[in-house]
């Protein structure tokens, strides 16, 4: 069973209020030296036995359904074949 | 500089209504082999250059802040040193 990740981030230019958010909340857990917090999507898509084109199907996916293409980049990654 | 990614899903037994969803969507794009969607959360981390026990900071973050550790479970990954 094929298993593919697919990561969908912000681009770096587009403000991320929800990492802001984390970043700020840190000095109250005592952690101090954090430059940066970003947060996206991690997507977990499990393919049936005998799928074909799995990393391209998983393209179409996220191109077409998971992310937005003007704020956000993705990368797919094949986890098990 | 250290970049830190922390994945936090669902666990498996708790209902995914997201991905149920992305999964619903998938035969609309002429994709009809796949199992199963689970839609969690990725968030990249950037300490500072001099910053100690990354990993140790980045697991208190993850388990105080990031997740919930009755529904969700995280892992921890160094991506940079």
């Amino acid at each position: 069973m094929a298993r593919v990740v697919v990561d969908v981030m912000l681009k770096s230019e587009i403000l991320d209020p929800q990492g802001e958010a984390v970043l700020g909340a840190l000095p109250r857990l005592g952690v101090n030296d954090v430059a940066s917090v970003r947060i996206g999507k991690r997507v977990e898509i499990e393919f049936d036995q005998n799928a074909q084109n799995v990393e391209e199907q998983s393209r179409v996916i996220a191109d077409q359904l998971l992310a937005n293409p003007v704020i956000e980049s993705f990368t797919v990654s094949i986890e098990a074949a």
